[in-house]
């Protein structure tokens, strides 16, 4: 099986690491528009050689591991170069935007759209995880709008990364990954600018941080360069959410504020339920 | 040695199997107000047997684990009944006001106000964990105001337990704790409530959520009868961040509406240096 991977970040180059593991024989090609990331996933063995993207014609698997600006682009030149056995995957956090772009395209039959719902606050090609996928769902959106064979392939690539299978179509997977992901950036990353703020002339306070705060600011570690196309491109569900979650900020402010701390209680009481429902989220 | 822990629960029988691994020759006595959680905690064999607040003059150490209102009335009658060489330190996550109400006692140099910046999400006796505070930093407030000698035993037991020493009054540890703690839990809850809001008639969706959600939602699960007079306590300090965070939030919602997606950017950039300052924290 020969495979390539369009951008050899955390998510392109842990795909490569983990198909290698499964799949022994697998030759894998890679290109980055970064050419930093292109060298180093080469130096780390992450792909066996760099190859242009015009060369995917003889490839059985392309996946596109970039954000998801860039992937609306992508997606298509590579359509346009896939053989005519190739399946062509995504990893982005949006899927409406791209399957739009997609929708027309002759080759659309070699395309599957797809988000792992994977990945660590790090990035680059250092940042790789060879069992970034093991127990983890991956999402497939218009699972019928690929052929049948491809869907095929990607079903036994996905299984055998031991990945369990969520279908959606791409206006509901938006809108709910709005709520369970991006909206988690956006109150992380806002969460470690208010306190760097406030302590930037005691950096040392820091010291006194514990698990709960590193817990709640990991994700503020996150790449810009990824996150801000993601917010861009779901921009109405996020807008929706954190409208939401800046009312019941200031809804908690005023119960403090008017010292109702029998409500203040029962608020953090109707919340913790969320235990029994996260149960087996790590 | 003969130590009495009040309160059973998560912090109270942490120190109680923590000081059992280093002092195997200890005997813990142990109180609280939660009938279940006192036989709970003697069936785990966390503390030797029950025994009332009034008889803990016998002891050489008290250690107060209960919610912070309790502990402010709490302190005061172990204080009452303390014997001349007793010490008696509290685990509390708020110190002014603590420090106040016992500011005029007689047995004030008995006392050691505290705060051990360890925990988890979970509370009551089948909570505990053995190591939970080794490697932890440990707060000690008006330290001047202990006796020599207690405050000797004091360093032998957290130093033993591998704790580090900080120093600080009471008023900035309350300004600083609101900022690396008590934010960190309200925009966790209320992270937890808005999402539980728009799921509420689809919770297999919470099926989608990765490692990114479970880590910005976890303080969610915490006891809101730990939490609640949190809050009320310091109040003043964590509506003045709480209002920031607000702030911070709803000019970033105005850069997503209005497509400054430029600034989206550099707000995250800017942010990313949170990076090296957590660098270390678990």
């Amino acid at each position: 099986m020969k495979i390539h991977i369009v951008g050899t970040g955390l998510i392109g180059g842990s795909f490569a690491v983990g198909l290698r593991k499964v799949f022994p024989e697998v030759e894998i090609a890679g290109s980055d528009l970064n050419e930093e990331h292109l060298e180093k996933a080469q130096e780390l063995r992450i792909i066996d050689h760099a190859e242009k993207l015009e060369e995917v014609a003889q490839a059985d698997v392309v996946i596109l591991a970039v954000p998801v600006d860039v992937a609306k682009k992508v997606a298509v030149k590579v359509l346009d170069h896939a053989g005519a056995n190739t399946l062509v995957f995504d990893a982005g956090s949006t899927k409406a935007g791209l399957c739009e772009a997609i929708s027309g395209h002759q080759n659309r039959r070699n395309f599957l759209a797809a988000h792992p719902i994977a990945g660590t606050e790090f990035s680059g090609p250092t940042a790789v995880v060879e069992d970034l996928f093991r127990n983890k769902t991956m999402i497939i959106c218009e699972v019928e709008k690929t052929a049948f064979k491809l869907q095929e392939r990607a079903l036994e690539i996905f299984q055998k990364l031991g990945m369990r299978i969520r279908y959606m179509d791409p206006v509901s997977h938006d809108r709910h990954i709005a709520y369970v992901s991006h909206l988690s950036h956006i109150s992380s990353f806002m969460l470690g600018k208010t306190v760097l703020q406030k302590e930037e002339n005691e950096k040392d306070i820091f010291d006194l941080a514990g698990s709960g705060f590193a817990s709640t600011v990991r994700l503020a570690k996150s790449s810009p360069a990824m996150w801000t196309p993601i917010f861009q491109q779901n921009k109405e569900n996020i807008l929706e959410i954190l409208e939401e979650y800046i009312a019941n900020l200031t809804t908690f402010r005023d119960l403090i504020r008017n010292e109702d701390f029998k409500e203040v209680f029962l608020e953090m009481e109707r919340t913790n339920h969320i235990k029994t429902i996260l149960n087996g989220i790590k």
